[in-house]
């Protein structure tokens, strides 16, 4: 091994409000205005996309696939495949040092950054793909994060989605994204907090008693499955918002079975398809939120995560972000969430 | 007076985060997908705009204005002209309700929404308009909050500018906005709190720190006025994100005097001008943070503003806002501040 220090980008704490923020230090740029211009966004196809079959070559080497059986890595023959990012806002070697600047706060930009292409079909959405194949992308979260919790200097797989030119998809083939974090995201830490403070005050879990009440009202529900409950959250921020999270209380979305990954595709599916046909293929985002890597480590000895539960959220970007929502978390949303669950329902397929 | 029972929108509490959402119940509507579509934004014109002198008809009746000697409220002659929102997100008319729903906590949408139309001229930005101009806007903000926090149910006023269609603006001549809120936004919370802890620990308040911290290393700092610095913040969440703060400790932006005002207009400008120039006129988002109302009221009597300090935030809006951004408070910056501030000095004019 060369003695050479590797170049990486920092993740720097708002010391005002405690959230941090990967700063590039590696590729450091400004962005151009036109990065709001989506008329290039879609004019890939199977030629050139590197998402697509045959064009295996065009990324990193694969890190798991489901394929063919016979069919070798890097090659065509896979449903669902996972690569490393060619951009990499987190780069695996090095070492995750916490360091003090001034009076400011700092971690190496250590972690990892996947890619999980989710279906050989460049004109597929989410939605248009087979139970089964959203099952092996559901069952990758799964592989993908335990694999990365082995790791200690990782504490926090963020997984997640954009969908459509708005939400922030830079290539329209249909995908997810994994980053391994070194430190955990302000707003899962509040979540984990917020959870653990409600369990004090009242031994139950804070999403066990949304789910409760959700049932009962039924006035934002889209649908109960075997395992899970598709509904528009109370304080939707935005019009559309879906939360989707399991009946079983439980913190570890990678305890989940193969069973409830079959019934988890199911309702991704039906939900996802619900909104292209209500709001005609809109841009969305959809992120998972799960426990922290619960091994052990030096500072860090009780696990506050037994308390949470994990659940998916599902964002419509149907509007643009006014500077308030952001500076000050305040928002403001046209469609109450009970209107929304009555449009959408019109689309749910009954099982 | 009439018994009817004025319609309001809900203010909802999320109750995993307890960040606040107005759910509109007045006109719940469902976006349209074209909502992202700027081609109609800057056709209007000085015929249609209803913020133009000549179409003071167009908007309710002004609350105050800067205006000619002689003039008449409602008519030309004005320099800045604030009026109350056609489309007013709270209400003035009502009680502060607060109300459990089931699980869920609610507060009815009273209090005020204004709009600080900011120059007559319609093709004018904040920061072509004289330096005397934006002085008088300052003083509205200012007039503006000191009045409504005589209304013991407004809590907060949030001041906010957004410019450029991708920054959530829906008319394009130049002005900000103002409303009045029954509760005090999660952020500005957060910001209240932590600033507390910060002087419980050390004595000192946690800007005057980053102040102190800013000055010395210079190396993100734009300006140094008489009263005020402008400075790329260490843990920028976006490209060429800015703080505006007085370099005298103050929790109170009402508290400013007339000369205070006067600079902060210089400095506005010079920093917006620089934006302009080296971005060629990004769309951008400005806001107001400063303490809440500091009357007293059952439950509330001990203030914890005094540790605070108000400052003006600017964001310009160069990229889509992902989802895991919004739904984690996890930022990804490509421009270091360091660079940011670099590439803007370049345009800061020396006083």
């Amino acid at each position: 091994m060369s003695d050479e220090k590797v170049l990486l980008n920092e993740i720097r704490r708002d010391p005002i409000l405690g959230g941090w923020v990967i700063i590039d230090k590696i590729k450091p740029r400004i962005p151009a205005l036109n990065t709001f211009d989506g008329v290039k966004f879609d004019m890939e196809n199977g030629n050139g996309c590197p998402f697509c079959p045959g064009n295996e070559h065009k990324t990193p080497k694969e890190i798991i696939a489901f394929r063919e059986e016979g069919s070798h890595p890097d090659s065509k023959g896979w449903w669902v495949r996972v690569v490393p990012s060619k951009d990499p806002v987190l780069k695996i070697e090095g070492e995750d040092e916490h360091i003090g600047v001034g009076m400011y706060d700092m971690v190496m930009g250590v972690g990892a950054h996947e890619v999980i292409i989710e279906t050989p079909d460049h004109s597929h959405d989410l939605a248009a793909v087979s139970e089964s194949q959203i099952e092996k992308v559901i069952w990758a979260y799964r592989d993908r994060i335990m694999d990365l919790y082995k790791d200690k200097r990782i504490r926090y797989a963020l997984v997640f989605k954009n969908r459509g030119f708005m939400s922030g998809a830079t290539i329209s083939h249909s995908h997810s994204q994994l980053i391994g974090l070194p430190i955990t995201p302000k707003i899962i830490r509040e979540e984990l907090e917020n959870c653990k403070n409600h369990y004090n005050k009242k031994e139950r879990c804070l999403f066990c008693d949304i789910l409760s009440s959700e049932k009962q009202s039924e006035e934002r529900v889209l649908l109960i499955s075997k395992n899970f409950i598709a509904f528009c959250p109370y304080a939707s921020r935005f019009p559309f918002e879906i939360t989707i999270m399991p009946l079983k209380h439980d913190c570890d979305f990678t305890r989940i079975s193969k069973d409830e990954a079959i019934d988890l595709g199911r309702v991704v599916k039906n939900v996802l398809n619900a909104l292209n046909s209500a709001l005609s293929n809109p841009p969305y985002n959809m992120s998972l939120h799960t426990s922290p890597n619960r091994t052990p480590r030096i500072g860090y000895w009780i696990t506050i995560e037994d308390d949470y539960h994990w659940h998916f959220e599902i964002i419509p970007r149907l509007q643009r972000v006014a500077g308030f929502e952001i500076g000050t978390s305040f928002y403001y949303n046209p469609t109450p969430p009970e209107l929304a669950a009555n449009v959408l329902r019109q689309f749910i397929r009954k099982e």
